[in-house]
């Protein structure tokens, strides 16, 4: 079995790689659970290196990675270049982070004259299999933030190729395992499978004690499902596409220009094909908003080439059906007609259509995006309520003196997993204070971060140590006046935290 | 319908109350989910007001409760009275840990030249549905670990009483009612019903936002299921009944009179009737280490009375199936032969019977211990490898000096939540680095802890605001010069963490 990878700007096959059969995809998890106790041992300074390393290797190769990754993606040289940036950062992020030690949450009890020593930290859960999305060959690829995070916080990472951009995937992976090598990193240390079987293989192997996925709800979900079905079941943390709502304010609407214009700008980005892609405007009722997005789309005339020619398929039957939900359009720009081309378009609907299993209440992958009208604050916060949970969401207003805001920002917050004021959701950094998540079904986990220092969080499980002699416990939580706290790492002692 | 309390000691029904009907369980869904603004709005000073006020009113009614605690249980007024004072000291850990403010995890990234301010915390997820333990009434029942820290973390809680307590259950939350109005909080704030069909329409009803149960493994992953079908799925903490390893080390066996007293003690407390009951010991051969803690068993004589028929009833199954699957039997005390009286036993089993299915791999729920002889060190983990998840484990050894027992932790650590030496595992302190979870099927979840300040991570999820003016923040997290960490709590400022 083969699997082929196709220029999206023509629709010409451009290589075609091997899937990995069974046995192969066993014995590449197999080799990561020999790896796994090696790599928990290390400290998170060497794991720094190890990532470290691998972010110079792929700067040292960016021009070759870029041009392969335009060629199977068409997402552009400057947005690829600017991604491939990102990826090299948040590598040494995680890495950071890693050393910073904050996410081994070290928690000590001395003994009482009631209870014994306690001492109490994470340890990494083992093989980690990521499923990285189509639309970050980089950034959310084999070495994204799933696998940076993975590895920082020491587990061996499984991941698979992408089907939108499997050649890109192998040359990644290909560079890691050199780099790793060379950085002292153990065999197993990181790998990639290619083809869907493979990829339920990783899932249902028994060795593999966790998964990363970003993309589809279809996606992600089907994997939970096999993920639940095993004999142990595993965590599956899934980030998944949503429809992620903004919110425009009465006042607000003073500025519809500006705003249409950056809304057009943010939902047509990466051909709409972004996770965070704003798909729901909320406006105020009477004021042409939805006429004012639909010029600014004609205006900026996108040429939307898709990833897939699935993903392309996608967008025209998700217009259909949002059509046939109750939406009117409003403009439609016509894509370029040749390769995996996609049309663009802005819809408005009554607020009302957003009955509870309606289809514009689900993401439509591409430059798509609805404008619903609300007459007042009580229309505005049913509406918002009738919503699935997102990853993301937005309030524009017309600045600290709209009372309006904060309103909108906290029944933003029962529904996302970020809440932004006058920034479209479609820009994530990656910082300590990041949450790239949000209620189901933007995850199947509501707590977990796939960006951002929590992203470790995912793949750590805490072991308490009871009346353990020093020298029994974990290097991390040692307090012998010699090794005392060798990691320098934040510790909470008989309740108070205490800084290295 | 209608549920019947029991006396465990004679069998004769001691009160009969109403199960409760489907709508009488939406309106109490729909109270606390009108009660959750107002609970997560609440300062966490105020929670801990209440659950001080808890703790003082159930302290106050103490003579009463351990009185009917006892009739219903047989678990006996001295260890009632010890449960009842935990149950009060945990309300009031609890409601320390939502004041200390750390489980917030209150992160700030100030802006940069290329990113924007980023401010992240935890919130609370909303009405929590609470499936209390047989075997706790007041530990681990409708005000135990599970309702104080999702109260702690701001959530409302809707419990179930359990079948083995009912009137001690329905009681208790008379109290809680009272002692919590008084108090201030919301209408709303707590709640029970009766019945297996009412505890099934908790976690399906739209505004339950999360489960915490404490049992069985059947119950638990039951009612996994069912949240797992929800249109929006939602989080359910099983904290379910495992073997817990013990291994003895072959320097240890020189201790083995006051270790096979001290086994027999821990497996038999409660009646067995303990989920970090410590199930199979890991003995090296040819010491003869089965018949002594058979001797002891014999010397000990307990006479079990279960907490419920049908589980008397398990333990008399559970010896024949673990008979079946290879086991002798070393020692065999009758039960009481009146009432739910169950025998208790020390079973013996070649380390070869351990296969991935056997019966001696799961929890007998009762007074009921396997020893398991292993020759060598190879032995000893490929046996330890072959077990499930389980809640703790323990090493035996000869002290400091005993090379086996660093090696003997490090392999417990890979499959409990909690590895001791030297203590037997049923003592389960409530402090902040207790860990009371571990390895799937262990629970549900393996990052979590149903005991200990970690506890309210569960009930929490993180929202980042993105350029949100401080005015439309959560309190919490403002940083203007004056309401700048209102709360004082700790804080991670640009990466940095900071004491308040």
């Amino acid at each position: 079995m083969t699997a082929r990878s196709y220029s999206p700007r023509d629709g010409t096959a451009i290589g075609v790689v091997e899937q990995t059969p069974l046995e192969e995809t066993l014995a590449i998890v197999d080799r990561a659970v020999a790896a796994a106790a090696t790599i928990a041992d290390a400290a998170p300074i060497e794991r720094r290196a190890w990532l470290d390393a691998l972010a110079d290797a792929v700067v040292s190769h960016g021009d070759e990675l870029v041009r392969l990754a335009d060629a199977e993606t068409a997402l552009g040289v400057p947005r690829l270049t600017a991604e491939l940036a990102r990826m090299a950062d948040q590598l040494r992020f995680y890495g950071r982070v890693a050393e910073d030690g904050g996410y081994l949450g070290v928690t000590i009890d001395e003994a009482t004259a009631t209870t014994p020593r306690l001492v109490r930290l994470r340890g990494p859960l083992g093989p980690v299999a990521v499923f990285g999305s189509s639309n970050f060959p980089f950034g959310f690829g084999v070495l994204g933030n799933d696998t940076a995070s993975a590895l920082a916080s020491g587990c061996p990472v499984m991941a698979k190729a992408h089907p939108a951009h499997v050649l890109t995937s192998l040359r990644l992976a290909e560079i890691a395992r050199v780099a790793l090598a060379e950085a002292g990193a153990p065999d197993g240390t990181h790998a990639v499978v290619v083809g869907r079987q493979a990829g339920v293989d990783l899932v249902s192997a028994d060795g593999t004690r966790a998964v990363g996925f970003t993309g589809s709800q279809a996606g992600g979900l089907a994997l939970w499902r096999i993920a639940n079905e095993r004999s142990e079941v595993i965590p599956v943390y899934a980030e998944m596409g949503t429809v992620n709502p903004i919110v425009l304010t009465e006042a607000g609407v003073a500025g519809i220009d500006q705003i249409a214009r950056g809304f057009v700008e943010s939902f047509t980005l990466g051909s709409g094909q972004f996770c965070t892609k704003p798909g729901l405007l909320f406006a105020p009722a009477g004021h042409g908003v939805a006429r004012a997005v639909g010029d600014a789309l004609e205006q900026a005339a996108p040429q939307p080439t898709m990833l897939t020619e699935a993903i392309a398929a996608s967008v025209a039957t998700g217009l259909d059906e949002m059509i046939a939900a109750g939406a009117d359009v409003v403009a439609r720009v016509a894509g370029p007609g040749v390769g995996w081309s996609a049309d663009a378009a802005v819809l408005s609907a009554p607020i009302d259509a957003l009955t509870p299993d309606s289809r514009l209440l689900e993401e439509c992958f591409g430059a798509v995006a609805v404008v619903v009208e609300y007459s007042d604050a009580t229309e505005l916060e049913a509406g918002l309520h009738a919503l699935h949970g997102s990853l993301a969401g937005a309030v524009f207003g017309s600045g600290e003196g709209d009372p309006d805001v904060a309103r909108a920002v906290k029944l933003l917050a029962n529904q996302v997993g970020r809440v932004s004021v006058g920034d479209w959701p479609t820009g994530v950094a990656w910082t300590w204070a990041q949450h790239h998540g949000g209620p189901w079904p933007a995850t199947s986990d509501p707590r977990s971060t796939s960006v951002g220092a929590a992203a470790l969080d995912r793949f750590v499980r805490p072991v308490t140590y009871q009346s353990v002699p020093d020298a029994a416990l974990p290097l991390a939580a040692r307090r012998a006046a010699a090794s005392d706290n060798p990691w320098r790492i934040p510790r909470r002692i008989d309740g108070e935290l205490v800084l290295p």
